[in-house]
C-alpha cells in the first residue's frame, strides 16, 4: 500500500505522530486539513511532502464550487499559498506545488475540465515519486556489499514517500538482491523519527536493525561497527544537502572515519539555482526539546534551539543517488553550473 | 549545601533521577542502599561516585557490630566489593574505595578507632573533593573568555561532584570573574542529564543556558555558536578521556571546527597505568532507549546498543584541566610513561 492515496475527493494516509504504537488512518478532503497535517508532521518526509502539496491542490479542485476557470484558478493560487506556508525548508512542496499551479495556469478549456487535470497531474507526480524511489534502490543497491552495516539518520523510508523510500528504498533493494546487511538506526532526536518510523519499517520487513541514540554515532564509527552511512535529503542545492538535523553530525563523524557517506534523493529534491546560503532553516517549537511528548524533561524555563534541518556541504558527502544514476564527487562542482540536472 | 553529605551515619544526598521536577532527598544508612542508589543513577558523576564509595564504607562501619578489627576488615572488604560491583566505567568509585580499604587494613588499634579512621577518610575524601574542584574551576577559568559560549555535555557540574563541579566548576569561575559568557548544554540522551542536571544548575545560578539535542552539536558548531567545550571525565587513561556516551562526537565535531576541547577532572580521575583498550563500557538496559519513563518511544522489539561511554583519543582533547593545573598536548605523552600525575 502507498503511503498516500488519492480516492475520489479524499486522500487516504497514516497519521505519523501516532506510529509505531498506533496505526491512525487520516481522511483528508480539505486544503486546510492538509496544511495541519503537513505542519504538525502527521505528514512529512521531503518526497511525500511533494505529493502532499500537489494532493492538497487536487482536493482543492475537487471540492471546489468555482464558475468558471479563472475564478477555479484563483483558488487554486490560494491553496498552493496556504500549503507553502506550512514549512519552509523542503523543496519538493514548492516544487510540486509550482508544478501543479503552472500546468493548471496553462491551461484553457472548461472547470471540470480544469480539475480533472490538476487530479492527474497531482496523481502523476506521486506516481513519478513511487516510481523514482524504486529506480534509486536498484541505483543505489550497486553501492551496498554483501554483509554491509549501514547506518541511517531520521525516516527517508517509505512513510517519507509514497513509496519504497529513498534511503531505505537501497537498504531494501539490496537486501533482496540477498545481500546480508545490517542497518543501524539513529533514534533522531527530538521527534524520534529514527526510533519510530525507521525501526517500524525494516523490523517489518525483517531487515536487523539496531537503535542507537544520536550521540552514540562516534561510538560505533570509533568501533568500526559501521561501514556506510546512507540518509535521504530535505534539499540538495549547489553546495550542500539540507536534511534533517543531525545529518551534518553524521556526516562529520563519518568523514573523520573515512566510512561513506551516500545521499539518496529523486530529482525533486534538487534546487540546484541556490546555494545553501538561500535556505530557511525551520526553528520548530521548543517544546519538542523540553519535553517527551506530552512530558516535561528538561529544567522550566531554560533557553531552547530547534532547528529542524542543517546543512552538509558536499565536502563530507561520497555520492548522491537518484533515480537516473550516481553523482559522485566528480560530479559535485557540476552543480554550481547546471541548475537543472 | 553539598551534594552528598555525612550526618551521623546517614548520608542526606539527592534522587537524581527526581531532578528536576521533583527534589527528593535520599537518607543513606546502608550500604546495599547505597549500591542501588548508585547503579539506578540516584547517584551518578565521577567525583560524585568516589564519595559515595568512601561514605558507603563509613555506613558499613559505623553500623558494624563487629568485635574485633579483623572482623569489621573483613565487613568493610565485602562491602567494598558490593560498591565495586555496580558501576565499572567510572575510576573514582575503585580510587576511592581502595584508599579507604588501604587505610583501614594497615591500621592497627580497636575496633571504635577503626571505625572513626574509615569515617575521617570518606569524610576526608569528599573534602578533597571539594576543594579539588574549587582549583579546577580557578585554573580552568584562566582559558576562557569574555564573550565565550561554551558547549558542555551532560552533567560535569555540583551534582556530578561533592562541590562546585568539575566542567561546571570552571564556568561557574569564570562567570563570577565577570566574564560574559553563555552555555549550550546538550540534552544527552538516554538519560538527559544535560536537559535535566546542568540546565537547572546553571539556570538556579542564573548563568544564561540554551538546551539543544544532542544531534544539533554539529549545527551549532557550522554556524560558529560555540568557541569553546568543556566536559568532565569518568576516567583519563593513557590515551584516552572515558566519558559519557556521546562524548567522542562532539570531540570530533570540535576537532573538525578548529573548537577547542577541555576536560575538567580531578587527578582522582586519573587511570596512568591502564589504556583505553584496558576499560570497560558499561552496558546498560535497552529500555533507556526505546522508552522513556514508562513510555514506549520505540518500535517494539528493535535491537538496542546503550553503551553509558565512550572513548575520547587524545588527540580530540585541547587540554585536561585539574587540580594542580593544565595538562596541555605538550603533557600527553608523559601519560604514558608516568603512571603518576
Amino acid at each position: 500500500m502507498r503511503t498516500m492515496e488519492w480516492q475520489n475527493g479524499t486522500v487516504i494516509t497514516i497519521d505519523q505522530t501516532k506510529l509505531p504504537l498506533e496505526t491512525v488512518t487520516l481522511k483528508i478532503t480539505t486544503v486546510s486539513q492538509m496544511a495541519e497535517a503537513i505542519k504538525n508532521l502527521r505528514v512529512r518526509g521531503a518526497p511525500l511532502l511533494g505529493a502532499a502539496a500537489a494532493f492538497g491542490l487536487a482536493l482543492a479542485a475537487y471540492h471546489s464550487k468555482a464558475g468558471c476557470t479563472s475564478e477555479l484558478l484563483a483558488e487554486l493560487e490560494d491553496a498552493a499559498q496556504v500549503l507553502k506556508s506550512t514549512r519552509p525548508t523542503a523543496v519538493n512542496l514548492f516544487w510540486a506545488a509550482d508544478r501543479v499551479l503552472a500546468k493548471a495556469q496553462g491551461f484553457s478549456g472548461s472547470v471540470e475540465a480544469l480539475k480533472t487535470l490538476v487530479i492527474q497531474e497531482a496523481q502523476k507526480i506521486a506516481d513519478e515519486d513511487a516510481e523514482a524511489n524504486l529506480a534509486i534502490g536498484k541505483n543505489g543497491a550497486e553501492l551496498i556489499s554483501d554483509g554491509d552495516t549501514i547506518l541511517t539518520h531520521c525516516n527517508a523510508g517509505e512513510l517519507a514517500t509514497v513509496e519504497y523510500g529513498t534511503a531505505l528504498s537501497v537498504i531494501r533493494a539490496a537486501w533482496k538482491q540477498g545481500k546480508k546487511i545490517k542497518v543501524i538506526a539513529t533514534e533522531t532526536r527530538p521527534l524520534l523519527q529514527g526510533a519510530r518510523l525507521t525501526a517500524y519499517e525494516l523490523k517489518r520487513d525483517g531487515i536487523p536493525v539496531t537503535l542507537i541514540t544520536d550521540n552514540m554515532v562516534g561510538y560505533v564509527m570509533h568501533k568500526h561497527l559501521v561501514n556506510k552511512v546512507i540518509v535521504g535529503a530535505d534539499r540538495i542545492v549547489q553546495d550542500a544537502v539540507v536534511n534533517k538535523i543531525g545529518t551534518f553530525t553524521v556526516a562529520v563523524l563519518a568523514y573523520e572515519h573515512g566510512v561513506p557517506f551516500y545521499v539518496a534523493a529523486p530529482k525533486s529534491t534538487f534546487d540546484l539555482a541556490h546555494t545553501s546560503a538561500d535556505v530557511i532553516i525551520e526553528e520548530r517549537n521548543p517544546t519538542e526539546v523540553t519535553h517527551f511528548g506530552a512530558h516535561p524533561v528538561a529544567a522550566p524555563g531554560v533557553g531552547v534551539l530547534n532547528p529542524a534541518f542543517d546543512i552538509t556541504p558536499l565536502k563530507y558527502v561520497s555520492a548522491i543517488i537518484h533515480e537516473n544514476g550516481v553523482y559522485y564527487k566528480k560530479d559535485f562542482p557540476n552543480f554550481k553550473t547546471n541548475t537543472r540536472v
